[in-house]
């Protein structure tokens, strides 16, 4: 892996995560994909490292808890409608990518697919998870989880990433 | 802040943090500072957001515990004699200050101080800590703690980032 890739890659994650990005991941039959806004990346355990949230409440967290990977994919055409319908809906009432016309494609090293868009694709290896104590939590940010659905995180050890047109 | 500074400052974390950053947190009367090599940055709970590990067998951490905040500088000449002191020297066994001739400077927005040094100075707050759990961390990272010192990762909101000469 080339030190320019990676930081092209760093600098693609930090300059779009705020627009949304979709976070897929497979476990068994059960599979999903939602928008997420924050995520993290850098180097942690000696390798490249994105960390991702999932709220509690998400019907992905369900998945994330039995899956060995996931992976999260940047579009790089307008998908502001993709992203805010798979922001908003429950995989659990809807089949998503049915609903916003979303096609996944196998990924290459991990077992949870991509998004079949022009994007970027990171795919991680779950490394290390945690769910938010909230007790640990500086004060102010409790305004953030009124309904105590925290999130949990998720460490992915990055195993690819490629953009796709 | 600027979008654009933003990402010059990710830019500069990626490509830096393998080659060590000082890690500097003050509580009360007790201050030190150790290297740094793993971090990771983006954005959480809605703020640009810088993530460090501390084992808990170093004098950092007891720091850290009692912190409000801390800062990290990245020093933009070679350091590396003082990088690899504070790597591995003790603040408990010596004033590394003093051994590695480190002078700090207050910073601008937090209690713990800068290195006073040519370089990019980035100060947090603490919103976030959680200590590893063992169990959480994927088989093979457990090699990484022979000792069974885990990191406690602190996540800090970016107060301020700037560049000295």
């Amino acid at each position: 892996m080339k030190e320019v890739d990676y930081l092209a890659l760093s600098e693609t994650v930090i300059e779009r995560i705020k627009n949304g990005a979709f976070l897929t991941v497979k476990a068994g039959d059960a599979l999903n994909t939602m928008t997420i806004g924050w995520a993290t990346i850098g180097f942690a355990w000696g390798n490249p490292t994105l960390m991702v949230m999932v709220r509690k409440s998400r019907h992905t967290f369900t998945i994330m808890e039995n899956a060995a990977d996931f992976t999260v994919t940047f579009p790089l055409t307008n998908m502001q409608k993709e992203i805010n319908l798979c922001g908003t809906k429950s995989g659990r009432d809807l089949d998503k990518f049915q609903a916003a016309n979303l096609k996944i494609r196998p990924a290459r090293k991990v077992i949870s697919p991509i998004i079949d868009t022009p994007g970027l694709h990171i795919e991680c290896t779950i490394v290390y998870k945690a769910a938010i104590d909230p007790a640990s939590l500086v004060k102010g940010h409790e305004k953030l989880y009124p309904r105590k659905d925290y999130h949990t995180l998720y460490f992915g050890e990055i195993q690819e990433w490629y953009k796709t047109n």
